[in-house]
Parts: C-alpha cells; structure tokens; sequence
C-alpha cells in the first residue's frame, strides 16, 4: 500500500518536482493535486514531461480526496498553509508546507517580515523544523512539518559542524548566496523573464531576505547564543542550484577543522565532504537531494571558507521534503531520492 | 545476479551518462570502467556527481575485467570498436556501440565518410542497428548492436509512419535539425567553449554530415526504395536535447495521418505523440528516455510538418543502448529507463 | 541641429534598443518618451545601462513634446499606431511605425491576422514597407513607414536575390526559422520565463504565424506573382539573434547563385555574403544592423539552402528603424548604426 | 592622422574586443596584428563580426609594421611582453601590456605567483598601474602601461572611496567576486566547453588567485599600510562581467559613506554610483566601459556591503588599455568608449 500524497497548489516549480519525485517515488504516490487557476486540466498538459505517463487532473483546493490522503504537501505563497493545515491535522493527515508559514519560530518576528499576522500561532509551537540532519527525531514524530528554505538549507548544513563544536567566532558570519532563477518560481513577472536575467548576475535584497531570520534562527538555536549574521543573497543566469559562499574565522587557528565536518556527516546520506582542494559547483547535485561542502583554510587572513551546493528545487524543497516524508511515516530516509546529479 | 556491464571509454558525457542511468538500474551495474587518460582515477573525481556513490576506478582498456562483464558499451570515437569487438563477442561478451562503426551497412560508404577503411566488413554484416521501435526482435537475438545516433534516433521516430504506409512523396524529405552542445562531446576544443556558442546559434556541416547517410539507410530500408533527403543540423545554445522539424508532401491531401502515428507507436514506451495543436520542447524530456512528436498539416502549402524531441545523451545515446541491452537480455524494455524529463 | 526623435511606448525591448542606438547617433536626440506605465519614471531607472547617460523621463503618450519632434517611432502593440499615425502627419511629424499595424496591405488580410478593425485603410495606402534593401526610393520620400517584422527581414534580405533572377520555384519555398526570446517582448508572461526556456527549443506557432502573410506579400510583390510559402518559427533559448535557414528548388541545376547574391548586396552596407563553406552565426551580428547570408548548394537533392542572421532588436526592428530614418531625413544610410557585432 | 595601433597575440578575446573597439575609435586605427597560429589569416574569418568591416590580416610577431606604430598592445600570456617590451621602448613605441607582466611591482612576488623568473625587473620600475581613477597623472606621462586585471578593477574601484578616507577596518576585508566565462580566455580547455559550465556556478582557486597579490598591492598603496584581505572567485555561467561583492566593518557606524562614494568619482565618466537602494547588474555595463557600484549598510551586523560591476573584457581589459592609451596620447579620454550597455 503506498502512501497516498496531496499537493496543494501544485502549479509551480515545487509542484512538478514533487510529482517527477513521487512518481519515482516505490513506497508512494499522488493522489490529489489541486491549483485554483488550473482546475480541471491534465497535470500533463500544464507539464509535458508528463505526458503519458500521468492521468492526474487538477482540482480545486477544496478536493474531498485530499483529506483521504495519508499527507498533503503545501506548496502555496504564505498564508495559505497556516490557515488550512488544522483541517487536515484534526483529521490525520499530516502535513508538510513548503512555504514559510512555520519557519520562524516567534510570530510577531514572522509578521514583520511577512507583513501578514500569523493566524495560527499554536501551531507554531507543534511545527518542527525540517532539517534531517539537525533534527531527525522531532521530524519522526511530528504531524506538521515546516519544510526549510533553499538558502537556509545549504548555509544550515555548512556551518551546523563548526556551530556544535565551538570552533569559530559566531558574531561575525557572512553568507554570500547565489541562486538559480526557478527560486523564484513560475509565477509571471517581468523580472524573471529569460531576457531580463540571462547572461547577467545580481545581488538583490541586500538591505533584507526573508531567510535571513530562518537562518539566524536556527544557527543560534545550534549555537546556544546569539550570532552575528550578514547574508547577501544573488541571483544566477539559470535554472537550477544555490551555492552559498560563507566566510568565518576561527576562535583557534591551530584546529583542523576537516574532521569535524566528516565526522558530523558521516553517517548522512544526502550530505558529502568534497576533498581538500576540491570545490562545489552546482551541477553535481542537480536534480538530486544531495548537498556537497567545501572547506578552505585561508591561513593570510586566518578566515575558514565553507562553500555548499544543493538543488534549491530538490535539497532545498521537493526533495527535502520528500525526506521528511519518509522520515515521518517510519521509511527509508532516502527512498525514492537516490537520483544522481545530472551532469552535464 | 545483476549484468555486469563495461565501459569502454568513460571519459566522456556518454559515459557519465551510461554510469548515471545504470547506477540507478535495478537490475545491471558497472563492474569495468576504461580510459586511457583516466587510468586510476575514481569516476568521482572526474565527474563529481558521482561523488560518495561509487568507489569505481578508471582502468585502462586492456582491463581483464572487462571479459568477465556480460555486456560491453563502447563509447569510443569511430575506429575503436570495430577493432575490439571481435575478441568480446568471441568470449561471448555481447557489445554495442555507441560509436559509428556498425551503423552503416556499406563499408565504402562508410569509409567515404569516416575516412578509414572498415576493418571487419564480416561484423558489419552481423551487425544489428539498435532502433528498439524499429527492428526489435533482431535486437533480441543481436550480439553486436550498432547503437543509432543522436540526429538519426529523431528523424527517424518521426518518419517511420509515413514511409512505412506510403503516405508521403519520399522523394522530397527535408530535415532541419537542431541539436545541444554535449553532442559534440567533452573533448577540449575552442569551437565548443561556452564563449563561442552560447547565447548564438547556427547551421553547420550543412554540406555534408556524417548522420546524413545513416538516416538515408535507415529511412530507405523502412521504404523499401530510393528516398531523396536533405539534412541540415544546426548548434543550440545549451547542453542537451535535440530537435528535428521535418517537412514532407503528402501524397494524398486529404488523409488524416495523425491516426497512423498513434498507431504507430501506442505499444511504445517510449514515444508520445502530442495532443493536436501542441508542440514539442526539448526540456520535455531532459535527463529521460522519452521521444515526442507532433504533427501538423500545413494546408495551404500541402506541406505536412512533423516534430520530434529527445535527449541526445538518453535516448539518442546512452539510454537507447541500456533499452538496446534490457532486450538484449530478456528484460523489460524499460527496466532502469523511467526517470521523468527535468522539468524545468 | 539634431533630429528630434519621439518615441511611443518606450517601456520595451524595441524602447530601449532605439534609446542605445540614438544616444550614439550624431545628428539624432531623442527628446521625448512615452509610456503609461512608467510616467514620471527617470528613463535610467527603467534601464540602468543608461544610469549618469540620460536624465530622459517618461511622459504619457499625450505628451505635446512629440508634435515638435521631426518623427516619431511608435514602438507599441499594435492598434495603436493606426489609431495615432494621422495626427503626427497632419502636423509634419514623419512616422515609423515599428509594430505590425501598416505591414499588410490588404485592410482585410490584416483584420483576419491582427483580430481587429483596420482604423486606417487610407494611410495603408501611403505607408511604404521599410525594407531599405528592397525600395530605397520609395523610404527616402515617405511620410508613414511601416517598419518590417524580424522574421520577414531575414527572410526576405536572403530570398530577394533569387526571387528576382526567377531561379527557383517559387512554389515550394521552406523557412524554417529561429529567433532569440527578446522577440517575445518585455511584458510580464509566464512562457518567456528564463526557467520555461532557457535550456529548451521549440517550435511555436505552426499552424500559422502573423509574419506569414507579410513575408508572403513582400516575396510576391518581388516575384510579380504569387508564391508557396511553408513558414516555421522556433524559439532560441537566449536573448538576441534570428536565423533563417531556407530550403528552395532551383529551376536550373547548373546555374552558380553565389554571383547573384553578391552583385545584389554588392553596394549594400548591411547585407554580408560570406564565403563559400562557411555558415552565418547570430552572434557575429549581435548588437549590430549587419545581416550575413551564406549560400549551400545540395547537389544529391538539388536543393539551394540559404541562412541568414540578424540580431531581431537591431536589423529586425530599432536600428532598421533608424536606418530608415536616415533614409527620410537625407543622411547617410549608415550614420549611427556601425557598431559592430559584440563577440564573444 | 590616427593613432596607429598593434596588436601583439589578437587570437583571443581581448584581441578582437581590442579590434572592435578601436575600429570604432575615430582617433585610432590598428595598423597590424600579429598571432603565430593565425598567421595570414584574415581577422573577419578568425572574428566573422569584422566580415566586410576590415581587410586587416594576421602577421607574425616580428612583424616590421609594429615599429612604426604610435602604440602596442600585449595581449599575451605572461612572460611575452616583458621579453619584449624593450624593443619597442627603444624606438619610441609606447606600450600597453593586458597581461600580468608588470602588475606587480615586486619582482620576487611575482615570480612566486606567475611560476618563472621576472626578466626585465629594471622595467617594472618605469612601468604605471594603469588604473586611470587611480593615477591618470603618472598614466599621461608613462611609456609603459600595466592594464589591470579584471577582478583588481572591480575591487579597487568599490575600495577606493573607503581606504582614502580611513572609513573602514583594513585589516578585514572580504572580496567575494564573480566572473563570466570569457575571463578564461579562448583557449581549447575542458574546463570552459559550454557543456561544463553553463547552468553551473562554482568558486574556484580558493586558495589563491594571481589577482589576489594585485589587489592587495594596490589598496595597500592607497591605504599606505598593510591591510587583510580574503578573495574568492566564482566562475559564473555567462560570457561577460564581474560581479564584486565586498564586505569591509566601519570604523564609526555613524557615518555616512555614500558621500564618500558620490564625491570620489564626482567627476569620473566612467564609475557610476547607483541610487541608495538599487543593486547592479553585469548586464547594465555589458559591452561599455562603465563600472556600476552601489553600497547597503547592514545595521544589524555593522557590515558595508559595496557592490561594483564591470565587463571584464571592457573596463577590466580592453577598454582600459584604450582609456590608457587616451590619457597617454592627450586625447579626451573617453574618446572611442562612449557605447552604452547591451540590454537586453
């Protein structure tokens, strides 16, 4: 018996990842997709490469089969999964959301960043983060699921090794982040138009990202205290991938930081330390779930470079949650996610 | 027990490509990967997609390991494997070839265009051309497989239809095709660095290439006649997928051919004919196995028009000889080949 | 004293494009901008290429300004230009219009195309096609200016030659064509996404395209009589470049084109003929007003293939705007208009 | 009478970008060109934008015709112009090197990072830093003219403001910079096929850069004592422009730098300062000569964040020589360099 899978608001680059996911996906499948504006079309003819091998029809967001399903994944702008999750957790279908609705914590913090009140801040309390590899057993238990951001994802895993262990001065971090285009997903907008953003590269939101507190969060969370954080987010001529670039400096720049990172991942599946002198590039984990790290002492200016690679698409949404999926419902962590990296 | 499988010259995209799919096919594995250049490198330290996946080795090609392999993918350029072939069939080491060698049935003809004599004109003959839609049950019995290529696998899919009930004045075919870079492979050179082609675009070989009498067999052998064929190929500005839009006179101007293709192909995995009025995209079937095509009449120049896409490394390389291999061992046609086109 | 140029609807691609190649031109100044949208809006707010260059402001498009300009571009969807065209004439304002709305003779043909009401069918009279290669004369006396499509600028500048000499058949004549996605315009849409097509190709369209029926007029009022035309667009996955590949029949064999196609650009300053064997890439004209035509003769199917290149912003819509410019104002065809290709 | 210009090693990218700005000068001209590989060759078949624009012929580098120009231009590996530079000094020819060979003043430090022995130590003496914001004084009055890399450019024209000013802790500064694809020159090279690196980004050559001892020299010369630095390049999936995004502590929280900014290049044509708010983009100044900056205070963390962009074949190569070569002839110095960003 598979698990039977709902998406809601499944029109979007998140939407057809967790289809092409779960379709491959031996211990599950969809069963109910719904997007308001596509209702009643073939998932097939809104996304070709399904065709012919998807008889899934959208349906609007109040689908009954929904709540026949075992868990629903939201993959909705902010809002929506806040205010419709209770109805599904009241009637045991666990939840995953995608979107930003129970990320943060504190709900005014999360107000003043997404301009809106947060309409149920109970929940908030029950929601665990989905991180596997920062907090697998809360997610084994949990009933809703806040799926991480793309660039939390992969500044997150960079720096958990070096936050437990103590090794560096957590007041004065900076994350350089990049990011291909389909973060920002399919919704018309001159800004992402392939002629306004090929063959260019710019940093954005400087002043503020609403991943910064995400991921100031959860790296004091780790840390115990708070950190010092400056983010600077960048968006990149193609599709797919985040790299983050992320400068510390050491508290003891005699200490070999190497084996603090192989140790803290070596029993992760989806988390690889390149070779001393090797570094990331995106494409070896495109369309995979796995995230690879980079580290380089820089021994002129005492500064530890840390440099990550994810999916934002995969690692850092559909895939992730897909691994929370399985980890909520007592399966194989990686079943179904053992895609290679296309490349090239 | 799964088949064990070697690659004979894995330096390439076809080769990463071969160990991609075959990493995540149930029931074959790599057990012998060759390079010269690469000997004693991990495949991960060439293609780092692979990296904490795969503890491969590249050995040199004359690996005993590879007699001990059930199957063999030369992935060579033209001369290599009708050189070796011989000593694996010989040791009942079934082979194909992903290069050209076996494709053309006439040894002048083939050395007219490889500039090289053919030096086993007897395998030649024993040779079977590896278009699974096309002859599949002389693939079944096949020990030596010519793998077809990129250009041909899409000119022919959409053809063969129409040259097999008459519909079409074969006289007068023309294919305007389009193809990405990885085409043209990972070997060092100017013409291919990304400052040269991307964000351009341009037709070449337009007198002459070497797909051109491979197509021209084919398509005549499916006819049962002399056909008259012109064939330009042109470079897309990005990695994979190819396109070929094909025009034809229809004999009969008032019969319907869309039931001819459906026809065709409604017991074929891996080819979809698209819905009336829809056309088809590369990215449809990035990273699959999948064929698409769309047809449509032109009617005021009684030109009937036919499109079809696939990924030149899956199905018009890499993914059609692992299809070629599963028949060539009793397996499903499709075991290890239903990865779902990147998208996007 | 500068030509004062207005132009209307500058919020585009095409907008943009005439406001970097006016800067540039010595006896030119554009002295007025309108947009709807962007009223009010610093000119180098909009487009940051222009930051420090100009303090140009966008006004609305009742803007008196524009009836003490010398002429006027209308760069605007088209309905627009047909309704306006007259009130700039009457006051001795000369008029490019660089949509679609003076392209089609015939007020009817147009209508079926265009899904609206010609408003004007007496200033279709008047309009002169602006094709500078095909009738100088009738540009350098014109009041109204109807400014050619892009696909039909290729197109045309490659079949003119052939079309005058009588050496093909005119009744089977193939274009297949490709164009970059700035054609598509800057407007908010989800299929010019950089995610929905870069790293994809396709064709749009087949059933029929609006530059069909003013290719087809142009070829047959060259010809003197009427034409078969199968016209197919594609759509590149970058910004800027048009190619056409062009497939005909040649009435006689034996007969050498290539002279033909040299003694008719011999005297023109932006059309190229490259040599024999070597093919034309979109990106040796880009940024620039060149197009370049290579000729291939196919012996085997007796086919003439012909390909030419322009970038669609520049020859294909502002700079062949400004060149007919030129043309009306008694300058030097060339003036402000030889930049040279960007490569790489 | 125009300058006469040559061109030593016009095979790459900076040769034709060379080649086409002065062709575009009109107080320049190149009079020869030299390439051993492309000896005789016409540049319009090498670079076929130049098609119908040039009859200019490659000729080998002992070409006669290069004594009798005004200037040359080194557009070679390192190591050739300092062998040869002399020879031209001697007979009054001034010299412009793009390469690396008299960047840093240091002899032993540049031999540490370019591998070899330094041959002309006594030439690095006379040699200027030809950063015209920096020292146009010393550049109007020089023989010899060192061009500045491409990331030093960037970098030094985002710090200056700052470390004349003494606003900023020298001792911490980190430069994470990005690059096109066209920095890597046209050499055939695996690494920069289109198929490796478009739809990719990655950091490379972490541990250190050549630029790194260039920049660090040169903001050590401005701030009059040693500072820390941390550089990081990233290649990026694109053919032209630098992206830098610095990141340096005030001093004094309290104040205000962007008059800093606005005042230091108050009278520069070239360096633009953007609106408080506003980001740059590499596509603003693709083509041009302009580097476009703009600074974010981060309250929170008390970082500055200075963003500059530049194309790194234009201001970072080819059009500051040009610029040089206008200040050392007394000519305006923006003659020729007047063409404005590519946009789209």
């Amino acid at each position: 018996m598979k698990i039977k899978v709902g998406i809601i608001g499944g029109s979007g680059y998140t939407g057809i990842e967790l289809l092409r996911i779960i379709h491959q996906h031996p211990l599950a499948e969809v069963t109910s997709i719904t997007s308001r504006a596509l209702q009643g079309k073939k998932i097939s003819d809104v996304f070709p490469n399904m065709h012919g091998l998807s008889e899934l029809v959208y349906s609007l967001p109040d689908d009954k089969a929904l709540f026949e399903c075992d868990i629903v994944f939201f993959a909705t702008p902010h809002g929506v999964a806040m205010d419709n999750a209770e109805s599904f957790l009241e009637k045991g279908v666990k939840v995953v959301d995608l979107g930003a609705d129970f990320r943060i914590n504190d709900a005014d913090l999360w107000s003043d960043w997404y301009k809106m009140e947060h309409s149920q801040p109970s929940l908030l309390e029950e929601a665990v983060y989905g991180q596997p590899e920062i907090r697998r057993d809360a997610i084994k238990n949990a009933r809703l699921v806040a799926n991480p951001g793309c660039y939390p994802t992969a500044v997150l895993l960079a720096l958990k090794p070096l936050l437990e262990s103590g090794l560096i001065d957590i007041s004065n971090i900076i994350a350089d982040c990049k990011s291909g285009a389909s973060g920002a997903g399919r919704i018309a907008n001159q800004a992402t138009l392939l002629c306004e953003i090929t063959e260019s590269f710019k940093p954005y939101a400087v002043g503020g990202h609403r991943h910064f507190p995400e991921i100031k969060q959860e790296l004091e969370l780790i840390a115990g205290k708070p950190i010092g954080l400056t983010f600077v987010p960048h968006l990149l001529p193609m599709i797919r991938g985040i790299e983050a670039t992320i400068y510390v400096d050491l508290v003891d720049s005699s200490v070999n930081v190497r084996p603090y990172f192989e140790n803290a991942y070596k029993n992760e599946e989806f988390v690889k330390i390149l070779p001393e002198g090797t570094y990331p590039e995106t494409r070896s984990v495109k369309s995979s779930n796995y995230c690879q790290i980079s580290i380089q002492y820089i021994e002129h200016s005492n500064k530890l470079v840390i440099m990550s690679v994810i999916d934002n698409l995969v690692k850092g949404a559909a895939g992730q949650a897909i691994q929370n999926m399985n980890l909520m419902f007592g399966l194989a962590e990686k079943e179904g996610l053992t895609q290679i990296g296309l490349l090239p």
